[in-house]
């Protein structure tokens, strides 16, 4: 059998599974397991009759284009509607800033590819969205974090770090985050610190790349459509590179999403795309568009923000009862995720089989660290489980921490004993 | 404005639009043209009633997975219909081995960034398919072009130029193939050529990548189910990557192909997968998957293959009329193409405009060498438009090539005379 190292890229060699994709054989083994993992919408908000309709329509009209090749910028009628989605978020855009991407990941993996040699710096938060991670070492970049406050990122450890970085003499190419309800903390960005940042970019030379996939979904007793307005709403100057998604407000499985970026970008975009997939499903992206065109997705949001609202109030609920006096958490104003922080010396990671044994998985927060820490923290999805299941696998969870609390207790106090 | 391009990596800097991709907005202008240029398959050959059906079916169904992420591997059903496939084409396979991509265009792509670093040598045909150069030259690959011969490459001019490469110390990490009806030449690689492309492989330590999107498409008049025999269904050691697609059998617009390689590799063009967009499309999968378990791709094939042969009769026939004298072709024997040879002084891409202006288009096949060479060569497609729409094409094809060569022979001759 041929050995197949020795034909790998530099890049291949250093690929690793995601931490998150690594759960599905978990989910798929068919045990009773709540899981609280992956970031799914729930599948019962979808708009099924709509989906339904809409397909049988396209397919029955046997216009060629609904199943053929297209052009890879995507469909030009749902270009023209996420111009109309860009302009109510306060984005003055152009046809030429846009590029219909298949998922917002492939938009991360476009603006690495594009933008990103090896070596070459990039900031991210202090955690961050692991699929991000993914795609900016696979490129072999050199990633830095920086903290975050409760109002999202630390704007003086963001310059700190900067500085650092300039006196080694490293140049920063660009800054990612996600201002909306962050992946993996819940957390906001504050507007004043929004528009600071942009200064910061400008001030500094740096890029900003925008994921905001979860804006949306704000939830309607603590945030309003005013504290989502996006970063790239005050660009003047072609700082930053938005990236947005329809996998969270109509469904993920048709793939479609896109990037706003100044039209020099955008269009290295489009050739990147044009050797990764040459085109976004033509079928989906028509699915989509009607969904739009119908208005189906405007009304779904305000359904949506309800619905995910009240499973953030049992989760939230639950755990104060079951673990209030162990954990703690940021509140989380819209979006799909719960950030836990557990006692200092549990390990999120190596409690997972535990917690298997409970009944009840998460994601271990250190794969969302780019340094190394979180080993106490995970992620908990509160957008898919029902709410009873929400209850029980917050009751499974405590039954995991305070065994691992009690099991590393003693250890502790010989490891004390030893040092004594 | 921020100026980009000093964001740009190495690879962007590089990047091209495609030649073929560039021609759909000369489509989009609305003249009546008629287009010898993209590759596309018939729309009026898909199943259009069936896939209405199975859309139907899969969304009232409200099964949550039909919408949902999912595994990036592929749907697992759909993954034992393409275990069946290729069994059926000879190539012994396990789960293991498969990975479904979005379209050929990705599996090239992944290919491209798991195998190459920038500077590595791959070895390509002369001419080759333009959306693999274009994925190879994104990673900054160096290609290396290997002449054809009527039954497909020249094993001995392959085997000259790998022991050139190796005496100037350069290692040649793939040979990239398209045997069965080759995108553009239409080329068929024989049997026993094929049989000995392997052990060339083995001996030299060379990676083979086999692209197979045509296989099904033979035309029963000139090649059989054993012409079409891929080489990686002799490959007892790991040497062949396969990729093969429903995209010219279904319909392209689902995206839905398919890797075929050795374990090792598999899983890591899985990882470089889950950066590049998580998953393919759920909806198409399960569309593509319904397709075949309900008998609809085993039905459409022996049309296909009629429909196909009787348009490219209909082209070789126009030819033969109109241009007998001044071009010549090799038969094609399955595909969607035909490739012509020009008289010697002509320039296919620098006749575009007035073959435009005649109301025909076609590809220059200089976009598919890798040397530079092909200027008087074009890649015609006789797949999509009817039959009448080819002969009228055609003629007016006739008519551009027979005006060139009258505008080029009083230059030719002055030429000479300045010479003399």
């Amino acid at each position: 059998m041929t050995n197949h190292d020795r034909f790998l890229s530099r890049a291949a060699e250093r690929m690793q599974q995601s931490a998150i994709r690594k759960m599905g054989s978990v989910l798929a083994s068919g045990r009773d397991i709540i899981s609280f993992a992956p970031g799914y919408p729930a599948p019962d908000t979808f708009a099924w009759r709509d989906f339904q309709a809409i397909a049988t329509d396209l397919l029955a009209a046997q216009d060629g284009g609904v199943l053929q090749y297209g052009p890879t910028r995507g469909y030009r009628p749902l270009l023209d509607v996420i111009l109309g989605i860009q302009q109510a978020r306060g984005i003055p855009a152009a046809f030429e800033d846009l590029l219909v991407t298949t998922g917002s990941q492939q938009g991360l993996d476009l603006v690495a590819r594009v933008l990103i040699d090896p070596g070459d710096v990039i900031l991210v938060e202090l955690p961050t969205y692991v699929g991000a991670i993914t795609a900016f070492r696979n490129v072999q970049s050199a990633m830095v974090g920086v903290a975050q406050e409760e109002d999202g990122i630390d704007l003086a450890a963001l310059d700190t770090t900067w500085e650092r970085l300039h006196a080694e003499g490293r140049r920063v190419k660009f800054l990612y985050v996600v201002p909306n309800f962050q992946n993996p903390t819940g957390l906001l960005i504050g507007l004043d610190k929004r528009r600071r940042l942009l200064e910061w970019a400008e001030r500094r030379d740096v890029l900003i790349v925008e994921d905001d996939p979860y804006r949306e979904l704000f939830f309607e007793d603590s945030a309003s459509e005013a504290d989502v307005r996006p970063i790239k709403a005050d660009d003047r100057n072609g700082r930053v590179v938005y990236l947005s998604s329809f996998s969270k407000t109509l469904a993920p499985g048709y793939r479609v999403a896109w990037i706003s970026a100044p039209p020099s970008l955008a269009s290295k975009f489009e050739m990147a795309k044009q050797a990764e997939d040459l085109l976004t499903g033509s079928l989906d992206q028509r699915i989509i568009y009607e969904a739009c065109r119908r208005g189906i997705l405007d009304r779904q949001l305000p359904v949506l923000r309800k619905y995910y609202a009240h499973k953030r109030d049992v989760m939230e609920h639950a755990l104060r009862r079951e673990l209030g006096d162990l954990v703690r958490w940021p509140n989380p104003k819209g979006g799909f995720f719960l950030w836990l922080t557990l006692p200092g010396g549990l390990d999120a990671d190596r409690m997972i089989d535990r917690a298997i044994e409970h009944g009840v998985i998460y994601v271990a927060g250190e794969a969302f660290y780019v340094n190394g820490e979180g080993k106490n923290t995970m992620r908990l999805c509160f957008s898919a489980p029902t709410p009873e299941r929400i209850q029980a696998g917050v009751s499974r969870l405590a039954q995991t921490i305070r065994a691992e609390t009690e099991a590393a207790a003693p250890a502790d106090a010989s490891a004390a004993r030893g040092a004594s």
